[in-house]
């Protein structure tokens, strides 16, 4: 069983702790995620675990991720995400990557603010990797030596501006306002044993108490080993680095494939002009996040070893 | 005048120096740009221009630009680049952004490695500036402030491999193979006054001796202090961060229009299988970078005070 890591404020000073049974034991170490891996994290959270004397429902939590960090996102990695975008599932065949800026990451409690002019806001609860060993070279990853190279899972939020992601085609500017990656409240540091729980862990997300998304990462269509292989024939990647495996169905955006392709066959049309009509229909539906809206989320395994706590945070304009 | 610095290896140790008139002075000073950015980089360079004893041409250079580095890159921001593309031209509307992975930085001069299985290896002229302080918040930017954000010019390519970009239509990992972006050899570290010169850059590149790109700074679509107020609205940027301007026309990819949207017409096609002709038609074009091509650039203004160097590289298979 692995060790729970959070990071919270303590006397205006950011502070890491290990938590076990709502006790937080803080831990004396840098401030920057891949400096404390480095410098053996684990085992100093292994030791100090159970000495845990405050009490985390009081603390105030901070995103278990330092900057800099490479945010490394996939997409189209789950089929009825697919389906429901109206995007062909065809498309599945590519591993799709994108990025996010590291100014995105925020806590997993509190506010997410809605960019000013911003319409189309948007969740995607998503697991993330945090990266144990640096990558810099092609490398051959697979189930059994993904040990090696990931150092933890953490809850992660893909907040999304559609009426900026789809008509600028690119993602990365829709994807990345500050803010928009909620991470945590936990950062599980994964012993040896816990990766055979990979693909048995359950998300769950809700909107005011509605459930908008729930699925396992059973379902995930290209898996963690073979995503970083890819990623590791191309680039490189830095111990705490962060990978998002993609989001499963039950965002709020939801397009008709027909719907999705008329849009884009005017060609005399410029992108923002084929994309009013999509933008105006979108901000009819009721599923897209209001101000005061809550969403709360969890990441756990069936049989409750694994838990990466609860996301808790309220829309804000 | 700026003053122009250099990184070069000597002894198996990277050294930061500053160059002038073929000659350079070594300056002592951390390893990343940013802390030698913020511990008075330009005050210690312009102090020890003139005192150069190293021969520039027998130096063997590095990027002067260090990890970790968010590189954000605008895409259709020349119009002849978007018309040759086979874009719309009413897109330019968009000041689209886009990311390459910190791991393309590479030197000025050398090879650039062809990843295994690219077919269509192209280059883009770009000109680089480099953040001199941190942005964290939403910033009024102009002309007239931009000195205060921006420390530097650089020069930049920004390799893609067409045939993953194009049909995986996000276009992080095909701009991301390690190797694919060269910086420098120049960092051109600006005065005040030098910023009068923005809109007056000269832009050139050769492949084998002939004339791909020539272009000028003064047809750059959305200028730098309009985008960086635009990229301060939505994340932040830490000082050495890279901003890539665009490239001009003159690029290998050239796609009519009509082409182009043949392509994504069929929608019962995956894209992958949409796009196999045009990769193959593409492929068919002498344009694209083969092994053993030679690409030479340079960027400089044109009363010749700001001037970026040569950058020199060999495609290698």
């Amino acid at each position: 069983m692995g060790v729970e890591i959070v990071r919270f404020l303590e006397g205006g000073q950011k502070v890491w702790g290990v938590h076990q049974a709502g006790k937080v034991a803080p831990l004396d170490g840098p401030d920057s995620l891949s400096a404390f891996l480095n410098a053996g994290l684990l085992e100093q959270a292994r030791a100090a675990r159970g000495r845990g004397h405050l009490d985390l429902a009081k603390l105030s939590l901070c995103a278990p991720i330092t900057t800099p960090c490479q945010i490394i996102c996939q997409g189209k990695n789950y089929l009825d995400h697919i389906l429901e975008t109206g995007v062909n599932p065809k498309n599945k065949e590519f591993n799709l990557l994108f990025t996010k800026a590291e100014s995105t990451l925020a806590p997993a409690t509190g506010k997410v603010r809605r960019p000013a002019g911003v319409r189309l806001l948007d969740y995607e609860l998503e697991l993330g990797l945090v990266l144990g060993k640096a990558i810099t070279a092609p490398t051959q990853i697979t189930l059994e030596n993904l040990h090696e190279y990931v150092a933890g899972l953490v809850m992660a939020n893909d907040v999304s501006a559609r009426d900026v992601q789809v008509p600028e085609r690119q993602w990365f500017r829709g994807k990345s306002f500050r803010g928009f990656c909620p991470v945590g409240p936990i950062l599980y540091l994964l012993e040896k044993a816990d990766f055979a729980q990979l693909y048995q862990l359950d998300l769950h997300l809700t909107v005011n108490g509605e459930t908008r998304q729930k699925a396992s990462t059973a379902q995930l269509l290209h898996r963690p080993p073979e995503t970083l292989q890819l990623i590791s024939q191309g680039m490189n990647l830095n111990v705490g680095d962060l990978l998002l495996t993609g989001t499963p169905g039950g965002v709020a955006m939801r397009v008709k494939p027909k719907r999705r392709w008329a849009e884009i066959q005017d060609v005399f049309k410029s992108d923002k002009e084929k994309f009013a009509r999509f933008v105006d229909e979108q901000a009819q539906s009721p599923r897209y996040l209001k101000n005061g809206d809550k969403v709360e989320c969890t990441i756990r395994s069936r049989d409750g070893t694994i838990d990466l706590g609860k996301q808790d945070w309220v829309v804000e304009g």
